[in-house]
């Protein structure tokens, strides 16, 4: 069992980062420096406080960050766009680095006609899709978590997000190769340019969902896709049930890979909308679908010809079209402001975000139940949902320490309801040290000791983010 | 370092094997059968012949195989539809057990609705659409590599085929979950069935191209995608350079998620489709491109008419849409039917097949040269290509043993050119025996140093499928 460095180590260590990273500002102890990088603001988890952050320019300074934390057993955690709330980036007990990876956000290059592009782990997601429509480049990104969200982070948790339904996760294809610092000091890249390689195994998914735990991305390759023109609509339902057939029938028909996106906000969630303020007519309050369809003109009117069809068949209520560019954007800005709605309307409280995802026919009753268990327990909360993934999104509203311990206490009977439903404690958002404690229910004990055996072998000394993915107290504390 | 049974532990292990597998038939130590599970039709890299072969019918069988190959230290092979082409089913020298899938070729059950399908790993794609199709569910499986492949070797190779460039490859997120007995004997289901999850490192990926050296799967989930009616087009270029650069200018337009497929045929590869006889009416002799393009019939329509245009303007000298389906239907089977043609073309050779994929822009200069450098050496080759992807199958010809060996030296300078054009030495084929010397010469020490330490980690005695991936004598003979 590897044991960690000492206060003294520690205090060596950020000396040693003081000479090996020259420059100001590089090496940070302030305490606002420190409690920013330990805690995150969108997750309430147990949270602890770095002992020192270090600002990283190029691999060559993660490279050295590495060995110092390795010299002095001071774990070290990355850092990027901090949006994550599953408690990833917070510090470790006995001492750790924080190494903010934030101002490696370049795009290095980009190959137009290959469709594919080169950038640090700090580039964020709509930056990079900005720059390619300023320089007129038809292609774009199509991975889209939370906004802020950075290329590192997202191959950290193996993120997705509304554009799943057609495009996948993170752990399709979109990193073609990734340049890694490994728990060695070494620095591997994955792969090569090319579209496809069976030349091994597949390490760049070693790394995607591993949540900085074996290794630091300090480069990535990423492939684009053709940008396609959209139409959003939306359809109303008497119940989620419903809601979820149409959905299913819809995706099974020719016309279901022009559905780009298909997200599911519950009757509290239109509710907010509304009261927040954000549309000029209040929506009926129901549970609703948002559509992104694609294709040329002709293909989007024969898709919104088919879902209108299918929705009517399923009891839809209403089924709306946005006519113009920007009510489609006003349509999808009300889904994107979730958050932000759902805050509005609860002056004073504060929201715990969760996620679990299902197979999609299981969906209507975990939403039915969950709904239940929360009014039970005296909680309000809004649902969003991508709906054509099974993902699914809980917005819980509390005021102070007691209903906070109650949202916690809810949000883990909802996990066990998802993981009895053949689902997982997580879709998206990843496991950091929120979702630790499910994994051997849902995997079982030897699929979590397979990624047990795979760390121990590539971080031998459990210095990179420990306690995140693995949960530290099933084995002895440390590890 | 391992070491590894000896004659008289093999001898025991088949008795045991005799015990725990009773009836017909399920251990079979023939000559023949031997033979035929050592050595594949298609390859000609060195093999050997296992000691006994061993028929699964369950993953308690495997377990119990497993078992016993880890008891007396004789090395087991996974074994399927035996349409590999590196060499990977090859016995080895000191004996070993050669484990037959091939029965286990049931699928277990199907959830339209949600989109899946859950199946053993001898089950054939092609029988799992047909049996979809059969059954009026309106899914199919998208991952098309050559006829025969099973799931489980489809799984080990990493593989895709002629749909990958729409659907992308193995390595994608066709696979929801699989089930592995892993070298301890343990048995793990790396996932749930929900679509998505961030639920800790990727395992299922772990498996997808690890050619049977980590796991061996009995069981695999997985994800189907809507039919769409598709209909099929032909371009011919005067050149491979002009087609390439009109494919990648289609697939950046909004209309390239329309082009399921795009594949390249050489002159070469069009005068022995005339002279094999398998059309009415000879094509041409000219570098040619094979679409088929997705949709319903208005998109169709559009994304034929934008593929024409630009066709057009990159210099094509004859477009040709499909008028019925049977014609489409003929016209894809051309280049179906490359491998036979070619051998067809030349009776009493043999053909040696090889693939490696760079980016898309990198093919043209690609092929030009492996053409020149193959008539240099006296060598008559064909081309096919799925351009899509700069994926690109040469299929050499050669009667002797002393062509042979320069057909072998041929390969050898096109993988070494394909990996200083930033490509990989297998595109969709894998490494078995055929490419392990030069992972790293690709990827790099330290990156296959990784692939290292986690097969030691998981396969510490080196007995799943030794010698493939890794190179055998890179480091000490047994590991």
């Amino acid at each position: 069992m590897p044991t960690y460095g000492s206060p003294e180590d520690v205090r060596k260590a950020i000396e040693e980062l003081r000479d090996a990273l020259p420059g100001k500002n590089r090496v940070q102890t302030s305490p606002e420096s420190l409690q920013v990088h330990g805690s995150s603001d969108h997750s309430y988890h147990p949270s602890c406080s770095h002992s020192v952050v270090v600002m990283a320019h190029s691999t060559d300074d993660v490279v050295k960050v590495v060995n110092i934390s390795r010299k002095y057993r001071v774990p070290i955690t990355a850092y990027g766009g901090a949006t994550s709330i599953e408690g990833h980036f917070t510090g470790f007990p006995s001492g750790s680095i924080c190494l903010d990876l934030s101002a490696m956000n370049s795009i290095l290059e980009i190959n137009e006609a290959d469709g594919d592009l080169r950038c640090q782990p700090g580039a964020k997601w709509e930056d990079i899709n900005n720059t390619l429509k300023d320089r007129g480049i038809p292609l774009f990104f199509p991975l889209d978590p939370g906004p802020g969200a950075t290329i590192g982070g997202m191959i950290g948790t193996g993120c997705s997000g509304t554009n799943a339904v057609r495009y996948g996760t993170a752990k399709a294809e979109w990193f073609l190769n990734i340049t890694v610092v490994l728990p060695s000091g070494k620095v591997i890249k994955t792969r090569r340019r090319a579209r496809k390689s069976s030349a091994g195994f597949d390490t760049t998914k070693l790394f995607i969902g591993a949540e900085g735990t074996l290794g630091i991305i300090t480069e990535a390759t990423l492939r684009l896709a053709p940008r396609v023109p959209t139409k959003v609509a939306m359809a109303q339902f008497p119940d989620v049930e419903k809601a979820v057939s149409a959905v299913q029938q819809i995706l099974n028909t020719p016309y279901g890979p022009n559905i780009q996106c298909v997200e599911l906000l519950d009757d509290h969630m239109m509710a907010a909308i509304n009261t927040a303020g954000v549309v000029d007519t209040p929506y009926p309050v129901q549970d609703t679908l948002f559509f992104k369809i694609q294709g040329s003109p002709e293909s989007i009117r024969d898709t919104s010809n088919v879902v209108q069809e299918i929705v009517q068949t399923h009891g839809s209520t209403r089924f709306e079209f946005a006519a113009t560019e920007e009510e489609a954007g006003e349509m999808w800005e009300n889904r994107k402001y979730a958050f932000f709605s759902t805050l509005a309307t609860h002056p004073g409280s504060k929201v715990w975000t969760t996620d679990v995802c299902v197979p999609v026919s299981r969906l209507p009753q975990l939403v039915y139940e969950t709904k239940e268990d929360l009014a039970k327990a005296g909680l309000k909360s809004t649902i969003v949902g991508h709906v054509g993934d099974g993902n699914f999104h809980a917005l819980i509203l509390f005021k102070d320490e007691e209903e906070l311990r109650n949202v916690g206490a809810a949000v883990h009977r909802l996990v066990h309801r998802a993981i009895q439903m053949d689902g997982t404690c997580t879709g998206e958002h990843g496991v950091g040290v929120g979702k630790t404690e499910y994994l051997v229910e849902e995997l079982g004990e030897d699929t979590v000791e397979l990624m047990k055996t795979v760390k121990n072998a590539i971080d031998p000394l459990n210095l990179f983010n420990p306690g995140k993915v693995r949960n530290p107290t099933s084995d002895g504390g440390q590890r």
